[in-house]
């Protein structure tokens, strides 16, 4: 884990993904990690911290936070292009090298058994509530956030720092085909 | 309307909110038109196309939308920096005068009685799916897109043109406080 990360108050959590960025779903169950890509994902509730994402019920991530109950969302950078489009497109079933192809190196917080993937700007810890309609007939969960945290040097005391951190901690912002934004500049309202 | 905006095919309407843009929701009612801001909006499908926004129960826009039925979805560009945090800080209750004061100005499509915003970069019109629990419990209001259409100086052939166009016109990607972000460079995953 790197020096730079620290925790963020869960109050605070929405905030890690109320630009819209893509994330990273990863979850474990019985000894299998998994990590896939997923743009459909936003804040839910200020507090309790709860936010939803959208995963179809072909992904093998799915089933492992169904089975365990518990899934970390996390933003990748700018440098980590290529590992989201990867792990967005290879599958664990047909791919069981899966996590090493995309360079995905996995860590852990204390207290929480998940796979957290390394090299993220953010983290968010989340305990899934359980609703059958919305998994059945929406593909969408919704999780509780039990822990936040984030790289200080793009996120601190409750704000990006897009604009003076790094260029290659940015943001990416899926579109469709392999392309994606990153996060811009920032503006103020009056 | 200007004479830069064209239809968008239902099944490509997602990726005029793929990237997580902050939105602009519109509604009427009875004669009342209304215009909030939503950070917490996403797609939700593709084919048929639904999104799905947060709305808090207390504001005024998601009451029309209950009464209705239908809303608007649209994605407010960088032009519209202070328009949208004015339609998300002020309330129809309190100033009658909102949309006015915000700057808001209403057109319509034709066979859609709906408040659209111009100015805006896209527009996605909706009519709700009844979802009590969602909405009681979540504040979610899930949607079917029955129209699209962008500003094809924009989005144009089922993609975003941002690094082409002219930098008003990229998305706004709120996060607290006033602060906002623009949407950034393009990059592509190989």
């Amino acid at each position: 884990m790197n020096k730079f990360i620290a925790p963020v108050a869960l109050e605070k959590a929405y905030r890690l993904l109320n630009h819209g960025p893509t994330v990273l779903v990863s979850a474990r169950h019985a000894g299998v990690d998994n990590v896939m890509a997923a743009a459909w994902a936003c804040a839910l509730d200020f507090s309790p911290a709860k936010l939803m994402v959208v995963l179809d019920k072909t992904t093998q991530t799915r089933a492992l936070i169904e089975q365990s109950g518990a899934f970390v969302i996390q933003v990748p950078t700018v440098a980590q292009l290529q590992l989201t489009y990867d792990v967005g497109n290879l599958s664990l079933r047909t791919d069981p090298d899966k996590l090493a192809k995309s360079g995905v190196e996995l860590f852990r917080f204390d207290g929480h058994d998940l796979p957290f993937v390394a090299g993220c700007s953010a983290w968010l810890a989340c305990r899934l509530i359980p609703e059958p309609h919305n998994q059945q007939t929406h593909d969408l969960l919704i999780g509780d956030v039990i822990g936040a945290w984030s790289d200080t040097r793009v996120f601190k005391d409750g704000h990006w720092h897009f604009d003076h951190a790094d260029p290659s901690l940015r943001s990416l912002h899926y579109i469709a085909g392999g392309q994606f934004y990153a996060i811009g500049e920032s503006l103020k309202a009056k």
